[in-house]
């Protein structure tokens, strides 16, 4: 095996360098102190940065290597998706414990490179350093946007609606299929495991919500419904309660907790790693959001709450409320 | 002691952000999914990311919390610095194992705070995980610049002298003191043990030269004097030989060699952690370079060498060449 003590850091740069796309817009690519491009006339810079560790945020052991370069890039994209800006460019950091060796590199730089060629990002530049800690990626993502079409977290206006893309739950529920080997289960819905792998940024749906000004308030939900139901409210100054019967599900995720008698609700209210977009709507500007979702082709937009001027956090099952469950919180 | 698990990740968030100054341009600053900011009219973005890991690039047993929060920033401004970039804005992003405390955290910050005052950086937004791994920091950092005053490594030509600020070795000896313990002897020079522990990046430097159009190349000198001409001559496709005689020491580490025998010249080509730039400057500019050195109020500017149209690599010892040696080399 060529290990990376063998091959050196400038060769190890070089090598990812050489399968890098450019830009017109960019004026200094790799190889250089540092990268420069041309902001997009009239636009302002968007910019986020989002580390996954070993251990912590994915697991090597179950975790193929370009999943985790695809998720180091999907978890920025989701972030820039959830402002309503348009993706760019991004640096790449790499910290590399002693026992990674080349084709683990390029494995993680494909499942990098694949997502960024699908939403037209280019890497400009990055940072590669070993580690004696955990295989590491930081990924910073930049993106460009309208002044006027920020969507912030703090827009929302009691009486305003709660929507959510896509379906929710099915990531935890992947991440404990792979955690307890089930995945390889044939009758399993590896549906679940392939939200878990690969999460899909929803970059287009933040675009529109932001061009089309349909929304008050936005942000990505990766700990949970819980956390992003709490964080818009919290920044908003709101309440906002939950019908726990319009949360959207999938159909792996009903199948799977059938079997197992989890609660699906629970999973979607406090499993991470959704990567969806939560957002509100103004009641007048539903009509804005119709010809957000007519040209979503095929991604689920539904309707799964009301923004409230009492600052209550609540869960209504079937005409029950019940306080917000608490969503996946670092370090506690 | 309070510890991280106890104060969770949003407190500690919150109790940085309350720290910092924000500026006209942020239109949102951090609390948000992404940071957004407005470019400067008429300029580029400079993008760069550099990471520094506990046990690689430093040790938490002899440098200072704060003195590693000032290191994070600083390899980044000196990145924008070799580019002639003018800094801007950071993201931080920590990656905290979980014997690091509160007080820790609060003179990192301290250390990164204040270097990004005197450079007026605004640290827009950032990320906080925790990490089974070392303690590690990573810093991307943005800056503005005019298009035409970059300064890229592939611009030297035969016949351009080679400069470097500052100068070298210094930091390198630091770290040797820092190391062996010998930074408590009162005799010891801590000139060496300052500039290793808080190096100070040329911004002024970078960006004077670039703005006066002085320097047809740049870079800076983190692994070395020899890395950093190597680097010069092999993206401007070009020779270069120094002087060693001219090589700029400090007098803090000519009178520690002169005690433990050790040779100057070799530390300042071989030993990393200068922080300094190296460039190359047409003859017929070397008034150029005069006006910026009159601006520079003190810092030193010395001629080391000469470009070259063979692409040999050499260091000239009062008349005897030999070839330059190899600098440090990551993973090596």
């Amino acid at each position: 095996l060529t290990t990376l003590s063998s091959l050196g850091e400038r060769s190890l740069i070089q090598r990812i360098t050489a399968r890098l796309s450019t830009a017109p817009w960019v004026t200094v690519g790799p190889g250089d102190d540092a990268a420069v491009v041309a902001p997009v006339r009239g636009m302002h810079d968007v910019l986020t940065t989002d580390a996954i560790v070993d251990g912590v945020h994915f697991d090597r052991r179950f975790v193929p290597f370009d999943a985790i370069g695809h998720r180091a890039l999907a978890v920025n994209l989701s972030d820039l998706a959830a402002m309503g800006a348009e993706p760019r460019c991004a640096l790449l950091s790499l910290l590399l414990p002693d026992d990674i060796d080349l084709p683990a590199i390029d494995r993680i730089l494909d499942g990098f490179l694949a997502l960024a060629g699908e939403h037209r990002v280019t890497l400009v530049g990055g940072n590669i350093t070993r580690t004696p800690g955990p295989l590491t990626l930081d990924v910073t993502a930049i993106g460009s946007i309208h002044p006027r079409r920020i969507l912030r977290r703090s827009g929302a206006r009691p009486g305003d609606h709660v929507y959510v893309t896509g379906t929710l739950g099915s990531a935890a529920t992947g991440l404990r299929m792979l955690r307890s080997n089930a995945s390889n289960d044939p009758a399993a819905p590896n549906d679940c495991v392939a939200r878990y792998l690969r999460p899909d940024p929803r970059v287009r749906a933040g675009l529109l919500l932001g061009r089309n000004r349909a929304a008050t308030s936005c942000m990505d939900l990766s700990d949970g419904l819980a956390d992003g139901v709490r964080q818009i409210a919290e920044a908003s100054n709101v309440g906002i309660t939950i019908d726990a019967s319009a949360i959207p599900l999938s159909e792996a995720l009903r199948e799977s907790h059938a079997r197992d008698g989890a609660s699906s609700v629970e999973t979607a209210l406090t499993g991470g790693d959704d990567y969806e977009l939560i957002f509100t709507v103004r009641h007048s500007h539903r009509g804005r959001l119709r010809s957000v979702v007519n040209r979503l082709a095929g991604l689920p937009v539904t309707r799964i709450g009301v923004v409230t001027k009492s600052r209550d956090l609540l869960v209504d099952d079937g005409g029950r409320t019940r306080p917000l469950p608490h969503g996946y919180e670092h370090f506690r």
